[in-house]
């Protein structure tokens, strides 16, 4: 059946967006330490735009710190809406995840306004009864 | 680890995501009386913009009556959509959600177009399956 | 209890949540063949803007297909949010779904922007874990 390849269990389904919910939050609130904490220790976070990819911690907290600091500079808060999830549990016991994800951004000009589209994947890996990341790479929606 | 610290059971997850989607389409449709049922008989609906929360289900309901009223008259149309839900479980049984919530309108003039980005925050008490809300608190989001 | 009578199982929520993110990235990278093979074979497809709905997975392929054309020749990417999903567990063994649906469209002129908000009910049959749709009539939101 079409439908038996694509499902997945509840509870992976509940604690994959439980996971997302709480750390896209402490992210748009600047928390990155805490945000990072969900990365591998040597987890990747690679962005289109970017030649090199952020590998480890160390770099990743680094490079979202300069974002947080520029935001707040001009002023910019953002909300990040990650949703669309589309779950594989892989043999080796990650879980990939393909995600749309919006970014919306407030400014006193122009109040609430979409500012990007993108597409969001992860490589999960288990911790606990949730997840952090082992590699995640965002692509911006571009003109078809 | 720092995922267990985040982890939620995929029943109260679920049941609390059918919740918002049934009671936000409640509102958006209209029927007031039927949205406020999903508070508590000594419920609290606060928003940040306004000094004084309305408290219990008449006042509730008196308050969101008149919107829906003035959004006739203005021949506006609204689409809530709340995501990003970051569930607590507290020891008192009641679960604290923060969520993102957006607010989309539809006009003649404009059709659809985003109208605000806010911050719920809900303290949820069980009824049966499902839940109520006794306290919630609606922030706007500002620019930092 | 009001809450029970909109209480759903967690399993439920789930796999209706996995098959929508899943059916509408196919449709967003244009694979239609795949993404109407989650239709029933004698499966329809209703848009309020048009007068006769599509029957059967030909003819809904044949549509999209269409669109897809289109959006192409245009450059125009799109991406379907489909969220707030209330269900209702039918008699039957079948579930009806009404969802609220965001497209958001990517141009070269405008970057990403809100192009349609649209209410979309299903009517869902088992397909393994998963689902296939028996009939989805979407309207488009206007003013009140």
């Amino acid at each position: 059946m079409t439908g038996d390849k694509i499902a997945v269990d509840a509870d992976l389904r509940a604690s994959v967006e439980q996971f997302y919910a709480h750390h896209m939050q402490l992210l748009d609130a600047g928390r990155i330490e805490e945000w990072a904490a969900f990365f591998t220790e040597d987890g990747t976070f690679t962005v289109d735009s970017h030649p090199v990819p952020a590998r480890g911690r160390q770099e990743i907290v680094a490079g979202a710190s300069r974002t947080v600091e520029q935001l707040r500079e001009q002023s910019i808060a953002r909300r990040h809406w990650l949703g669309m999830s589309d779950l594989t549990p892989e043999d080796d016991g990650t879980t990939t995840v393909r995600s749309y994800a919006l970014v919306f951004q407030i400014t006193e000009a122009d109040g609430p306004a979409l500012r990007s589209s993108t597409i969001c994947e992860d490589v999960l890996v288990r911790d606990g009864g949730s997840w952090l990341i082992r590699a995640r790479l965002v692509r911006q929606d571009r003109a078809a």
